[in-house]
């Protein structure tokens, strides 16, 4: 999925993770904006890899639940998705992020998500 | 980006609307299964297309917030989302949406959405 | 808090409980109605409660996240939150709960909630 | 309610505010700890506070959505609710909100919320 949306792992650090995605034409509803499909994806990508950063290795999570709130029109041509731990756990790590929309060199906050993603331990 | 997915609208009645989704290769995350964003799309579309069904003609809705609890692995060839309008409202209708995912003839219940939906009325 | 509130558990059965609440000075907002907060804890009680029923016995559990929607104002004698498992687990038990305000004898929907318990096994 | 609580208001700005309230004896969970629906009603408070300051004298607010994640025991002698605006609108005003527990001068983050306000204008 993340490669049919053109998505791509920007830079991470400890309990952060951030993700680009271009705005396609494929990724647009009926206004012309990026559809909240695509702009929910990425988030929850990039808040799934802020909770792998603080896990062990070999380890995998899913997401539990998902709250989005769509803050503005995602209006340009790319999408970046910051995500970050709130709280880590070894039964649940929660979660948020923050996606914004880039236009001509101009970020507009587009999307808050918060969640609760669930470790898969290796082994 | 429905089209992107595949998706079509079933069945819709007062308040009530239905979205069938294929699982397509393209649609897949690391596990195999229908990823987040995909259940998530087809939910949010099914709930708008039910809050629409209370609407006034020529009028459109945008998503405000939505919550999806992802109940189990979306594992099948098709996915469908039944939305429905919990409170009818000028100013906001409130939504939720069941997804199930369908194999071997077989439902399983994989996502519970509950959301606000925005009214934009026709000029 | 619950004997604060002069709450009570009604009927309860597999992932299900009810709990009834009066409406009582102490517990209304500015506007005479029932302050949100008194309608999330009751209904966070129910849901509490009805995860509990599927749980062995000397079982525990904690709210981890909770969602509420608010519908109408809280207004007459008592509200009933109506709380049920949605999906059980070993880790996490997904539930929801409908409150409701009954005033001469009718009830009105007054909110839904949504949320995620952990259980917390003994020994 | 917020009388019944003990709570009050801090200091407030452009966007933001801030509820103080003590951990009471009749505030307390089976564990000892304070009861979700006091860390709920605080946090929704200054939250709806912060909505406030960001609309024409004589305005109101409803809380139509909140969503809380409960990060830790609230244990201490106070709770402490810092709620701000992520975006201010004149149909809809969304916020978020932190709760702290202190405890011998030292504050442990307890929930975060997020939610949506109804703006309710005068005249």
């Amino acid at each position: 999925m993340m490669a049919t949306l053109g998505a791509t792992l920007g830079k991470a650090g400890e309990g952060e993770a951030e993700i680009h995605a271009p705005i396609l034409p494929g990724s647009l509803q009926q206004h012309g904006y990026a559809h909240a499909g695509l702009t929910f994806s990425i988030g929850d990508s990039a808040a799934g890899y802020a909770a792998l950063s603080v896990m062990p290795d070999g380890a995998e999570v899913l997401t539990s639940e998902m709250k989005i709130h769509l803050l503005a029109p995602a209006r340009g041509d790319v999408l970046i998705a910051r995500g970050r731990v709130i709280k880590p756990g070894r039964r649940l790590v929660i979660v948020q992020a923050d996606i914004h929309a880039r236009a001509d060199g101009t970020e507009t906050h587009v999307a808050l998500m918060t969640g609760t993603m669930v470790p898969i331990l290796p082994g």
